[in-house]
């Protein structure tokens, strides 16, 4: 990678981490709602789904302490996240709609956040790819298991990971091309947001392995 | 933080690791026992609910090796309460009932131990507290999903992450005030297992966020 | 541990981390089979298996970036796995019978693998034990928990803890008695594979714990 890129607005990420933090964080506490939490348990759902992603890739590419431990700010503005959303989520027509369409933001700013990181750790190919899925994804996922929620994640039909890695691939291609960091990003989130958008709007999904009906014991 | 305070008694947070590792690998064991597994399930649950909430305390903040990789008596130390539980168990007449009561005082001693490891280390006062807060309940956590029981943590009406939540917000103001570290530990413990004793004895609770009846898909 | 037999051979690791992530990284794709999930599904699932227990070890001994980060190519053996299953699956009689003969032998090859990781890494025997069966078991349990099987590590009469716990053993035995280390590795994995072997022909089991019939709440 060009060092020149990668040394340009090093204050980016930041940007990127709060966005995806505070967005998380919203979708987090949306499913606290629906699990008909506490106030505590908003404010750890909010926490878990705001942090996740980003904690595993740091703590893979052992960037410790993690990310939220250098900058605690990010856990007052998911709590900020997690009391708004306790007060607000009274009044919305479908927690479930607005869980699908802010989690799809979330994810579109989380994958150029974790590639960013990886670009700036100075990473080879695979591992950005890897590090933008890590940090898109994971902190839902945590989010699900843990509200009792199907995981999007692995939602048969639902497309979440190839949207991911889909965005992380043009970020990749991009930055590859020589094309300014900022704009790779930004390709990364469009591509992640638009994939995800189609899924959700048109139904989008890939062939599913069916080979025949299941017949094995287990 | 007073660095006096952070560094008079320093060897005091072995003593509270070994208390919750200890106590923690019995409710470990206890949780096996009404899994009906065999010795060797026994001392995976147990160590796991012992150092699991440590481990993750241990590699957010960067301490790697993780304490019991460092200190590996601990292992033993849950090693034998697993199988002191794997023969007295049948003795007992409700083992859910001690699951809850020592559940409760492994958090209250987990709860300043964590917090301990992060003043020790330096940290703010938001790290503070999700550091006590991470280490009292995740090794809980890990125990009930892995134990295939209700996970406590999670189980709406328990309060569970309220009393870590309380106990560490204690231990804060206290050093902040400049109370003695032990005392402040001491409190921290002693507010922890009030209120998870009282939620256990007259049913404590937080008003749940239930606004109307739920309605979404999903 | 004589520090000539922890330096001959250093490169010998590397095969048996190659090992196991082709074998578990099949047996993740078999699982992505059986629950019927699209290509990226495939992928996912085999490099979380084949990664996963590496990971945890590395992640708890501090080894940081983990080993997948510093080799990437594992990462790409991993997905050649699995899509060498995706086309070839639909042919197998039964996919479950192949998914356990294949979690025996990743079994019998990562728990070599982590017992020597560990050892190279200076650790003493408690830890080398541990360490064997993290990288053994973790893996098929991520594996099982995010694919909806029941997990291998936690199904009652399967042994798979103890032939993990086994294998390290005989490691540990063999390394002590001066046993070269190559001979002491192969000697493990065998214990490892004949155990599993054992339980999967003949069903051994050790007692399991079961007093009286359950009769607590919860």
């Amino acid at each position: 990678m060009n060092p020149d890129l990668v040394t340009a607005l090093g204050g980016h990420v930041w940007a990127l981490d709060y966005g995806s933090v505070l967005v998380f964080a919203l979708t987090g506490a949306l499913v606290a709602s629906r699990a008909q939490l506490d106030i505590i348990g908003f404010l750890f759902l909010a926490a878990l789904t705001a942090v996740g992603g980003g904690t595993v890739r740091d703590m893979v590419l052992g960037r410790t302490p993690v990310f939220w431990v250098v900058q605690p700010e990010l856990i007052l503005t998911a709590a900020a996240a997690a009391i708004f959303v306790y007060w607000t989520a009274p009044m919305l027509e479908s927690r479930y709609r607005w869980l699908l369409w802010l989690d799809a933001i979330a994810l579109a700013v989380a994958v150029p956040a974790g590639f960013d990181v990886a670009l700036i750790n100075g990473n080879g190919p695979i591992i950005l790819v890897i590090c933008g899925i890590i940090t898109g994804t994971m902190g839902g996922l945590m989010r699900d298991v843990v509200g009792n929620e199907v995981p999007l994640v692995l939602k048969s039909g639902e497309l979440y990971l190839t949207c991911a890695f889909g965005g992380a691939v043009v970020a990749l291609i991009l930055v590859s091309l020589g094309v300014p960091r900022p704009l790779a990003l930004i390709g990364c989130g469009a591509t992640t947001f638009l994939m995800r958008a189609g899924t959700l709007i048109w139904g989008w999904s890939l062939p599913v392995y069916r080979p025949r009906p299941p017949r094995d014991r287990g």
